[in-house]
């Protein structure tokens, strides 16, 4: 789940617009594109949000990030990959990445809430037509789920790349926001006799499972262990 | 995370329309109301979706259930709640919901994908105006977070409800999608030496950590053990 780097000297942050400046709890707001970046790629899925017959559309996916460009794939036929193909000169997207970490129960109702950590992209999605720049996004999007994985696995032949869409969108108007630490009660409501605290999710993994009809000899991969 | 339960005699599963039958791997769709709920009720936040200037926005929210309608608030100043508030006659918004179970890493680049159970529902937010529908909202969206958790908290007072805005959304247009199972190489990949199989997401809870400020003798509650 690593994107490339691009080795250059780019601007840490960035620029903070009307979109990416949140009408409310603005101290939890950030722009610094370390952390973005690292928000991004320790998700699975993102949601990508468009606007289909005037009414906005929250779809599932996968997605890759390479340097200040993320990656979406999807069959040609699947409706947000189409629409990207046939928009000019693109389709407007919000792209979202939430981890939740921890829940916070608080002695009042109203304070209760939830640690977390969210991405919010916002821009214009283009239709990826350069075969190597499609190909560099497809080893993306295998090496988002798990690094390493794109040279221990047959690359994408001449029929999948045709049935494959790729759309991009660059990281231009971005921004993240994340809850930390602990409860924010009520100076008054200390003394209540409700527990309260933080209960953090625990994540990880199961031990792999290997296919029944492995090659005889092949063994569970030691990129694995670093997940 | 529990929802309420009508003991009414509905229907068992949504009906599908344009919009909730996808247009690729449709067999992977679903509309059983039982199943929409679980995956719903298992969820800490939803990415909620609404069209701001013509542009699509995402936003990672909590949200509560109450049989068949979806409960989300936030501060009166929070954009798509005020959206609604101002809306006539309300919002369109598409909210989404999904776990990530499992990876698949399959012996081809194309083939890999993940496990997942997502629900997808479109419709339009209301604002919640009814100070009885305001309570049980709040109420169902604690509870969503931890089942018994309303009880064991301070409810909203006045001031806390008048500056808390409530919306409502339908689960009418709904469906459900998931990916489960193994990993489907092509028959003409099987022989290749690159391992291939499942790696599940394990989920779960780290201890409760109390808040340090908590009254004198008050004990991490039962209830917590059943998460």
């Amino acid at each position: 789940m690593q994107g490339t780097e691009e080795p250059t000297s780019q601007a840490a942050a960035y620029t903070p617009t009307d979109r990416t400046v949140p009408t409310r709890s603005a101290e939890r707001a950030a722009y610094d594109k370390e952390l973005v970046h690292a928000i991004l790629d320790e998700a699975y899925v993102c949601h990508l949000g468009f606007v289909r017959d005037g009414a906005p559309v929250v779809l599932p996916t996968l997605f890759g990030r390479v340097g200040e460009t993320l990656y979406v794939h999807g069959s040609t036929g699947s409706r947000p990959l189409r629409m990207t193909g046939q928009a000019d000169p693109g389709l407007p997207v919000c792209l979202t990445v939430t981890h939740v970490d921890a829940l916070i129960l608080a002695r009042s109702a109203f304070h209760h809430s939830i640690n977390y950590r969210s991405v919010v992209v916002h821009g214009t999605a283009y239709d990826v037509t350069d075969p190597e720049e499609k190909r560099t996004a497809l080893d993306a999007l295998v090496e988002h789920v798990v690094a390493g994985r794109s040279r221990d696995s047959r690359p994408a032949n001449k029929k999948e790349l045709a049935a494959t869409a790729v759309i991009r969108l660059d990281l231009n108007e971005v921004s993240a926001k994340l809850r930390t630490g602990g409860v924010n009660d009520e100076p008054e409501d200390l003394a209540l006799a409700h527990w309260a605290g933080v209960v953090p999710l625990r994540k990880g993994y199961d031990a792999p499972i290997s296919d029944p009809d492995l090659a005889p000899g092949t063994e569970v991969p030691a990129y694995l262990a670093d997940l």
